[in-house]
């Protein structure tokens, strides 16, 4: 991989353990975070450079993973003596709510985003769920991207509004959930909530509904839904929108256009990482998938939506 | 329209005077009821017979709308000094769970449905939400039909499970919206509830989630997911269900051919039918109904799933 080629994906965000307890089961400080999750999905399509920020306690075989995915590791800072970003949470029942039980914030308490000089010439970037101060001081690093996208989470909705309005000025895509879409705009009607964000300012609004599926808002209209992916068993949804968003970006840059048609086919491949995320605990579906599964499951999606030719 | 054409769709269910509250306004003892929605949406398809029961309270206006929309009333039983079912409800937030204030079942009460002889040969038969023994009643008094589907409620699992199970048994098409389908199977994900339905009997589970849009499970796994219409403003939800069961038996009717490829595109008239009904309170959106507009939304479905020709 040569820094130089083009259509990378720059990604920025969390690198977490993350200790999680489902009706399926529990994992104890496994490797997580938001930037882990979107940069490991994306990686199938493209090569991706990371920045974060872990602990000298983030253990080798975690960096020489995502290594292994032909991530690019040197944004991500290492810490001496400090303690990596730990989450736990739970899910019950449709698993649609994560309940956080602990938030250890650690190295990512004074984190800044600082990317190294090559990365900075990124043509697609993606801000994961990170404090909006420190996604607009990325936006500011980065010179021409082709296409940003952002996402968020409740908590800067409530403390953050003015940082995040600023951030959704600048991104041209933004993934939200539905209960985010809602808390930000005060729209209980999802089509209008939608309509509210695109107005201000991405000009493609992605609305992630867990096991709803995704609908995507662009161009003044609701103009692209895309299916679930009907599994029949869920066993921890930690990171399947990350996985959304990655896959969605690596596509794109994969192909390096960005258009409507293009965009939509991006929805469908980030539904395709995301559902194969949940399948299992922490990274371990991603360690074993391949192209071909992402494909065959692509072409799945093509049939579960079929009923007439356009 | 001669009673002895082939294709009717005979649908057997309440009809009511509905009094509703939605964020969007209020309606006063309106003309409602599961066979009145079922019955008036499948009318733009096919000739309809219905099956049902009122008091004398019932307004000529009413049966005159009901006939205007070439609905064969005969199966109506009006009840000299009876009242006709009045339900109460109220809809809040984003409007997916009606809260009933009152339930008048009136003559209802002693209802038992009977068919007249000629209804007895229909090819296309729907349960309209019922007591699962009269369901089972009407199935008794139907010769061969092609198809036969029914739609049941919350109360009927808890309070008739054995009933409502014998009925599964005899039905091709059951519709069932998510809440329901978790309650009679104990399973939360929706993909294991839909097979562990299609288990108890039908070969089609239609598993309608309101705002999020409709699956089906058939031929022993989830093969159809259909979108919902992104609307901008829903102004009562009250018979979204019984629009999208009308919409599809009519359609089938229509066709005559039940087939997985044809059942898809009834799911979408299905889908188009609920869309419509909700944008106004009572059947007041479907007095204004073209068949141009349900042709123009079918297509605009065709168009927010598309993202690759199959």
């Amino acid at each position: 991989m040569s820094s130089n080629s083009p259509n990378h994906v720059l990604i920025v965000g969390s690198v977490a353990f993350d200790t999680v307890q489902t009706p399926a089961g529990r994992v104890e400080r496994a490797l997580g975070g938001a930037a882990v999750y979107s940069s490991v999905a994306a990686s199938f399509f493209c090569p991706v450079r990371m920045v974060g920020v872990v602990g000298d306690d983030f253990p080798a075989e975690h960096m020489d993973f995502l290594r292994s995915r032909k991530i690019d590791t040197r944004g991500i800072q290492v810490i001496p003596g400090g303690k990596t970003f730990h989450w736990a949470g739970s899910y019950e029942g449709d698993m649609n709510q994560a309940n956080t039980h602990a938030t250890e914030l650690n190295v990512f308490e004074s984190f800044s985003p600082e990317l190294p000089e090559d990365y900075k010439t990124s043509e697609f970037v993606f801000l994961a769920n990170i404090d909006p101060t420190l996604q607009l001081h990325v936006l500011d690093q980065v010179a021409k991207p082709k296409l940003t996208a952002c996402d968020t989470m409740n908590l800067w909705i409530s403390i953050k509004k003015d940082a995040l309005l600023e951030v959704l000025k600048r991104v041209d895509v933004v993934f939200i959930n539905d209960a985010e879409a809602r808390q930000l705009t005060g729209e209980v009607n999802l089509t209008r909530a939608a309509a509210s964000i695109h107005k201000l300012g991405p000009k493609y609004v992605v609305l992630k509904k867990g096991e709803h599926g995704a609908m995507m808002y662009c161009t003044d209209r609701m103009c692209f839904a895309a299916a679930p992916y009907p599994l029949d068993a869920v066993a921890d949804p930690t990171g399947a929108g990350d996985s959304f968003a990655g896959g969605f970006m690596g596509y794109l840059a994969s192909t390096g256009e960005v258009s409507d048609a293009n965009i939509r086919k991006a929805v469908v491949y980030g539904s395709t990482m995301a559902s194969y995320n949940v399948q299992d605990f922490s990274l371990n579906r991603f360690k074993k998938l391949t192209i071909q599964d992402i494909d065959a499951r692509y072409e799945e999606f093509k049939r579960i939506v079929f009923f007439e030719g356009i």
